[in-house]
């Protein structure tokens, strides 16, 4: 049998916990902390930083029976962000809890529970299930065939596997458009996704289009503008909502801001970019290192001029925005005339952004405007209570504190730890961050990354973080694991998660893909009319579809908190729960040992209830035996049941 | 025997490890990794944070031989603030190493080694031994009989206990004064500190004098400017230094600020403050729980007065500044004519400021001014070549990156984990920072809460915190021990360690105190004199004195690495390295079971040389056989060697 973790205490930022949802200056929020019996505690205090000290206040028992002890603090959150940990003394000795766990010494500040007065999501993103786009490779509407294809593109047929590298990636064009999109959505709705991500509908000079030759209107190989606004008010009216995805770390070499600037660097455009003349730093070490990384030649000249300005990761078609610029922070984000803003009013009334290499957005040499875009982005779609989603790779303790990006895509908590759970032990793929194959590791490893990562941000972030199993940047799940019990247990995984969980394009159909340019595979239409195909697997396709209903139909699932009751090596097992419902989560990616949980996780007089079980995976047994929960080892498998009800 | 750590790859930032000791934007710093050859890495990388998005740049092996490989990477500092972290291959998986220990998994940002543009404490403070003294207990000049006492003391006689506790502990005055303290400098010199911090020297209506009346001059009580200056110059004239203490979170009640801001809260000093009135908080709740927290009753009026600004933890006399104002900034901090920089200059040239609360320092409700003052701060202290110690007892992972203060005093990260570890087991003495006992630890927890705060700053201020084994504010080492044994373990950790060591006055003497005002007590000249006493141990002095020379005659315990080779619950070992030499520290609370190291670690043709092996304390033996360096178990004891001289 492998142990259980339910014996620890345990707090998270959900309404078990903390009273409130939201937080203003100066409220106190009562805080509570649960701690099982046998744990043996002789007292507890709540630290909580205030003005730079921390307050040490008393716990109170509110509530006590067989099986654990609960504690109460009211809390003032006397700073917009407020950091805390519980402290509980046992004998002679006393231990932490904070967000990163719990601890037998003294730990610094940076793994501390935080919240923070910044709203959170908006309401609406609740139970959001998203669903990203790539809009060539998504559907043709009849009109797509009347436009010809734009000058810089290779027409590929509908079929065709993308490239996986090189000019070919870039140019391959499948003429996907908007109102393809708009003839699609019974199948997003029977799938039972209600947030669409399209990656980059501007005019550019490449099929992915984060190229932008102007933000001024729609790719008109697209269907324009008309078309945005048809999709948008077609995704509103099945209530729906819609984001589209915006570069504010470059923009196109073609961009008009560019050209601008090219022709006279002393005009305003002209202080919207980066240029070697101007650099803090050594410019050509700087061009030179970025392209050593990318193992890319040098390049000094560009369409016979000089490739003297600094670019997103020394890419000559992405120069960098100089957010040093009070006008280009008006033209590209604050207010409702920005470009930010104007995709969010009529006619097209979108619900938010998706921002592209946010982590780099406003961070060059000595500047640093981050978290001063972040802001002012953040105000933008706050006015139309929309969703800001960055795309962030890396360190959010400081970058994601809810003042800017309400939710970030997870590649580091949430992707990349499941790859490696559930990845092919011989793997060649790549996870995008490294130059090495993804290495296959025991569930404590990948938890304890989950936990360190989730751990960085509050939870009222964290329960909004933009989860996935694969993007138009990585690799595709179904090639990532090789197996579709795996899928269906990283599928399973994602939707009983914490967070937004997010479909690509495809995924749902088991599409394929060794890297992100091999993934943006094409929807194979009549495939799915005609129940299946090489490129289109049903049983998939009902098994996301169940767990989303799954998700959809379960307030522990979309907004309880997370309690881990197993990690072992083959298996994790994991509990959603609000005040009226207790749903347990069984995932094994091999047979294992079977766990004894505690028999009081199930409601008296209440009966564990199969809400899903395993089709490609098997399903574990779950059943009550005197005061044990028993679950069997079996592998991969699937189980979710409620266990209580109240 | 335990096991020794030694086998593990190793990197920090010291001159060995690291080209550079200070950084410029733009600069490439030479970055290097030991590895013992036992690992079995596969190959190594630098993972480096650049504009946000970070570099992965291959390591090329440097050297090899018998016992170790070592790697380099030239990494760019392009950033002011750069986060870095080594990837090692092993077969088909990698592992980080962090700032925080080595990792099987992937883990977040916040545990990377930094790197920062800003420098370091000056370059005279890299021997500095500093020397804490507690004005008005410290030593009394002739001249300080002719003075009347101030009307607000209750004298005391030279040889009385300190009060441990309320208005007696703020009152007693035993009337220690500057020139006192000038005339008692052979003994410092012979102790062999040369870096004086004196607590505060403003006139006051306290014995500990943090509730300045004024920042124009010095306590006559003390001498006043002229003793001030004789203190400056005779320190000077010996190549000692002296800093002050400068409050920049509150002021006195009584100060001339606060007083003309009582009078007309429109005054420019009225901005200075915080009031009820404006409080962006619930005034009255905040007040209460402060008093809450302090035990202490709620008051309402002061002196007649309303007390309805906020103080520094609700304590009336100590009411908070408020740094949104630029005059109080311009007063206080900025430039060579604010209070910091007038006592920076002729007739003064003090040495630099140990500011008091720093950590809470322009912080309240959504205010936080700290960095901003922490910078103007530096600033000030830079033009003089100065130094800057912040008393700051919480998170620095943001508050201390080198830009304000380059020390702070290292309660949490140094004086707090040793004295857990060498305490008496059964003590009810408190730290500051919690309601509870000190728990007594093994090594690994100690030593883990260590490396926690060590690894939450970069090296260059790691390597000069200023570390104690007690202060004004907290019991002493004698008290907290209760065994002249593990006082010379505590001492011998202190003056081997990174960091600038540093003695609260008397702890050279065996000085007793059970909590902050108990241990303020006054130094017994006459038992110095007369070669101890019931309150001077001779022998305990020797002892610091001994450390100290060996500290200062050994440039791998000033300014070498950190290598942890053993973490038993009841003995530590590491080493200090530099290019030239390799010092061996073993200090054990009590007998344990031995370690055997690598023979390697003693240079080729020489033998481990005794620098210090404890009196009162034993020493253990320490020898070579065959390839094993054998350190014998005994404990109390304390061993310092030279393996290696280059």
């Amino acid at each position: 049998m492998a142990p259980h973790l339910l014996d620890l205490p345990h707090h998270d930022g959900s309404g078990l916990y903390v009273s409130d949802r939201e937080f203003t200056l100066g409220e106190v929020v009562t805080v509570r902390l649960r701690v099982p019996r046998t744990f043996g505690e002789t007292g507890v205090l709540l630290r909580v930083s205030r003005d730079g000290d921390p307050l040490k206040l008393p716990a109170r028992l509110v509530r006590e029976d067989d099986g654990e002890r609960w504690y109460a603090v009211d809390m003032p959150v006397d700073n917009p962000v407020v950091s805390y940990r519980w402290l509980l003394r046992r004998g002679r000795d006393y231990l932490w809890l904070t967000n990163r766990g719990l601890f037998d010494r003294d730990v610094s500040d940076v793994g501390d529970f935080r919240m923070t007065v910044f709203a959170g999501a908006p309401e609406w993103a609740r139970d959001a299930i998203g669903y990203q786009i790539f809009p060539d490779r998504f559907a043709r509407s009849a009109g797509a065939d009347t436009r010809p294809a734009p000058e810089w593109a290779v027409p590929a047929g509908w079929d065709d596997e993308p490239a996986p590298e090189g000019d070919a990636a870039v140019r391959q064009f499948f003429g996907g458009d908007l109102d393809g999109i708009a003839a699609k959505l019974d199948h997003l709705q029977s799938l039972g996704v209600n947030l669409l991500y399209l990656t980059p509908f501007f005019p550019s000079r490449s099929a992915h289009r984060y190229d932008a030759s102007t933000f001024g209107h729609v790719d008109p190989a697209l269907g324009g503008d008309e078309a945005l606004a048809r999709l948008a008010q077609a995704v509103h009216e099945r209530g729906m909502h819609l984001i589209g995805d915006l570069t504010t770390n470059h923009t196109g070499d073609r961009h008009e801001w560019f050209r601008a600037a090219l022709a006279d660097r002393d005009s305003v455009e002209g202080g919207f970019y980066y240029w070697a003349q101007d650099a803090p730093i050594d410019f050509a070490r700087w061009q030179r290192s970025q392209a050593d990384q990318w193992g890319a030649a040098v390049e000094t000249v560009v369409d016979g001029l000089p490739f003297d300005y600094v670019s997103w990761l020394g890419v000559a078609s992405l120069p960098k925005l100089n957010w040093g610029s009070a006008e280009l922070q008006a033209r590209m984000v604050t207010g409702p005339d920005s470009v930010m803003g104007r995709y969010l009013r009529e006619p097209f009334g979108m619900d938010g952004w998706r921002i592209d290499v946010a982590h780099m957005t406003g961070r060059y040499a000595a500047d640093d405007y981050y978290a001063e875009v972040a802001r002012a982005a953040r105000a933008t779609v706050d006015a139309v209570d929309g969703l800001l989603v960055g795309e962030h790779f890396y360190d959010l303790y400081n970058d994601q504190l809810g003042d800017g990006w309400q939710s970030v895509m997870n590649y580091q908590g949430f992707i990349k730890p499941l790859w490696s759970w559930l990845t092919r032990p011989d793997t060649d793929l790549r996870f995008a961050d490294l130059p090495l194959p993804i290495p296959r590791r025991p569930a404590p490893a990948v938890v304890a990354t989950m936990r360190d990562f989730d751990g960085s941000v509050p939870w009222s972030l964290h329960s909004r973080q933009w989860n996935m199993l694969g993007s138009h940047d990585t690799a595709r799940i179904a090639t990532i694991t090789g197996d579709p019990r795996l899928v269906e247990v990283g599928a399973a995984w994602l939707f009983t998660y914490p967070g937004i969980p997010a479909v690509f394009a495809g995924d749902e159909g088991g599409a394929l893909g060794t890297n992100g340019e091999h993934s943006r595979s094409s929807m194979p239409w009549d495939q799915i009319a005609a129940g299946g195909g090489d490129r289109w697997d049903a049983a998939t396709f009902e098994r996301y579809r169940s767990l989303i209903a799954l998700r959809r139909g379960s307030a522990a699932l979309t907004d309880g908190g997370l309690r881990w009751a197993v990690v072992a090596a083959d298996a994790i097992a994991y509990l959603r729960e609000t005040a009226d419902e207790r749903v347990l989560v069984v995932l094994a990616r091999a047979p294992w040992e079977g766990a004894a949980l505690p028999g009081r996780l199930v409601g008296a007089g209440e009966r564990p209830e199969l809400l899903y079980g395993g089709s490609a995976a098997g399903t574990p047994e779950l059943r009550l035996d005197g005061d044990r929960l028993l679950v069997s080892g079996d592998g991969p498998a699937v189980g979710v049941w409620r266990l209580t009800r109240a």
